[in-house]
C-alpha cells in the first residue's frame, strides 16, 4: 500500500511568487501526513488564464531552477515522489508540463501534447508520448489535464507498465451538464478501470480572471473506484486528498481475461493512425 | 429527438424458444410505447450460459431464417430501427453477434471481436471493425458486451460517424466492487463523453445457471449524462427504459475543442499498434 495525496490549489496567475508558495507549502503538508506519492496541479508555478506573453515568462520556471532543486530536496529528505504541473521554459520554449521528481532527482519531464482552449497561443504541443518512469515508489506516468480525454493516450501509458497515472489538471468549469460527480471524474474512473490504474488527479479551485474550476481532485484504485475525492462545495479552500491505494502487479481483471492481452491491436492500427 | 429503448430481459439459455419470444415481446412493448430505435440484450434469441455446443447450435438463428424475418417485418411497419444481440450461424460458424435492422431490411451485422470469459469455445471472435449504418433514424453504431471495454474500439466507431452506439450486452456480475452506478455504467458514459455519442446498453436480469447480471441497462445523452437507466434491485424483472434523446451532430465540445480534430494519431500509432 502506498499514501497518495493530491494537492487542489487556488492559484492565481497575477501572482506566480505565491503559486510557487502554495504548491510547496501543500507538498510539505502532504510529507508531514505521511503522504509518499505527492500529486500538484497543472501549471502549479504559474496559474492558468495568462494574458500576455509578458505574464508567461515572467511565471516559467526552468529545470535547473530554484524551484524544482527545492522539490528534488524535499523528495530526497522525505523519499517521496512528486508529481507537478509546471509552466516550464526549455529549449527555448514554453511547455505545459509535467515533471516526475523522486529522492533521485528529477526523474524526467512531459510536455501537453493536447493543448486545450488558447493554450497553443502561448504553448508549444508536446510531441512525446507520456512519460512512465520507475520510481522509487512505483512505475508512474504522467500526462496533463486535457491528454486525459484522449483514451489512446491513457493506453499508451499502460502499455508500458504504468501502475499509477498522476494528471495535474485544471479542470475548468465550460458549462458542462450538472452530474455529482462531474463527467472529468467518471472519465478518471473509466481510464482506471480500462486501464488497471490507478489514477490521481489534482485539480484547482477558486477563480482565475473569472475561470472557476470543476474542484475535484479525485484519487482511485486500478479497478476505478473513488477512494478519496475533494469536496467542491469547499471551493475555494485548499484542499490536500489522501487514500492508501495497492499498486497494480497486472493487469488481469478475471483468471481469464485481462485488459491489456486482451486488445487485438491488429484490428485497430488502420483507422486509428487516421 | 429521438425516442429509445433499451430492452432489459430474463432469458434462459435452457429455452431458446422462450428466449426468442421474450425478446420480439419487448420489441414490440417498445413498439407500442413510440420507441423509434431499440437496443436488445447480448444473445437474446439464446441466453449466454452455453455447456454444450448442441445448445449452441439449437439456439443458433440465421440471417434468411424466421426471427429476422419478423424482426424486418416490425421495422418496415413501424418505421423502427432493431438493434439486437443474436447467437447467429453464418458462413459454417457461430457468432456472437449483433443486427441493425431498419424499415428497408437488415441493414447489416456484426459480430464481437472481444470475446470474454470462455465465450471463445463457442464462438469465433470477429475480425470486422464495429459496424455503422446510416439508418433510417440516424447513423448507428454496434459491438457487443466486452468490446466497449477497448476505448479504441469506441473510438472507431466515432471516427465512422456514429451518433448513436448501441450496445448488446451481458453484464456478468463477476465479484466486481460494488459502486452505484456500477462500473460498467461508468465506462458507458466515459465512452460517451470523450466520443460525443449517444450510448445505449441493454443489459440482462435475472440468473441463469447460478450467473447472475448487474442488470443495469442504460441509456446516455452524448456528453455521458445517464438519461435512464435500469433499477437493479428489480431483477429479475424484465425493464424497459425509454429516453428521448437528440442525436449529435458534430463531435465539437467547446468553440475551440473537438474530440474528434484535437486527436493527434500521428503520435499514437507505434504503440497502440503493438
Amino acid at each position: 500500500m502506498v499514501l497518495i495525496a493530491a494537492c487542489q490549489l487556488e492559484l492565481d496567475v497575477e501572482t506566480p511568487a505565491a503559486c510557487v508558495e502554495q504548491s510547496t507549502s501543500a507538498l510539505l503538508t502532504a510529507v508531514e501526513n505521511g503522504a509518499e506519492i505527492i500529486v500538484l496541479p497543472e501549471l502549479s508555478n504559474s496559474g492558468y488564464v495568462f494574458e500576455t506573453t509578458l505574464e508567461l515568462e515572467m511565471s516559467a520556471t526552468t529545470l535547473e531552477g530554484a524551484l524544482i532543486q527545492k522539490w528534488k530536496e524535499i523528495a530526497a529528505d522525505n523519499d517521496v515522489v512528486i508529481v507537478a504541473g509546471i509552466n516550464l521554459f526549455e529549449g527555448s520554449k514554453y511547455w505545459n508540463a509535467s515533471v516526475i521528481i523522486d529522492r533521485s532527482g528529477l526523474c524526467g519531464w512531459y510536455a501537453k501534447a493536447h493543448l486545450f482552449g488558447d493554450e497553443g497561443k502561448f504553448f508549444t504541443a508536446g510531441d512525446e508520448i507520456p512519460l512512465v518512469i520507475q520510481t522509487s515508489k512505483g512505475r508512474i506516468a504522467t500526462l496533463v489535464c486535457y491528454d486525459i480525454e484522449f483514451p489512446e493516450w491513457v493506453r499508451i501509458a499502460m502499455l508500458h507498465g504504468a501502475q499509477l497515472l498522476a494528471v495535474p489538471t485544471n479542470w475548468p468549469e465550460i458549462g458542462q451538464r450538472v452530474t455529482s460527480p462531474v463527467m472529468e471524474v467518471i472519465r478518471v474512473q473509466a481510464a482506471a478501470s480500462q486501464n488497471k490504474l490507478v489514477v490521481v488527479a489534482a485539480d484547482r479551485c477558486g477563480d482565475e480572471r473569472g475561470q472557476s474550476w470543476v474542484s475535484t481532485s479525485v484519487i482511485t484504485d486500478d479497478e476505478g473506484v473513488i477512494k478519496a475525492i475533494a469536496r467542491p462545495e469547499m471551493n475555494p479552500q485548499t484542499q490536500i486528498i489522501y487514500a492508501e491505494v495497492e499498486l497494480p502487479t497486472n493487469t488481469a481483471i478475471t483468471d481469464k481475461n485481462d485488459v491489456r492481452k486482451d486488445r487485438r491491436p491488429q484490428l485497430y492500427s488502420s483507422i486509428l493512425n487516421q
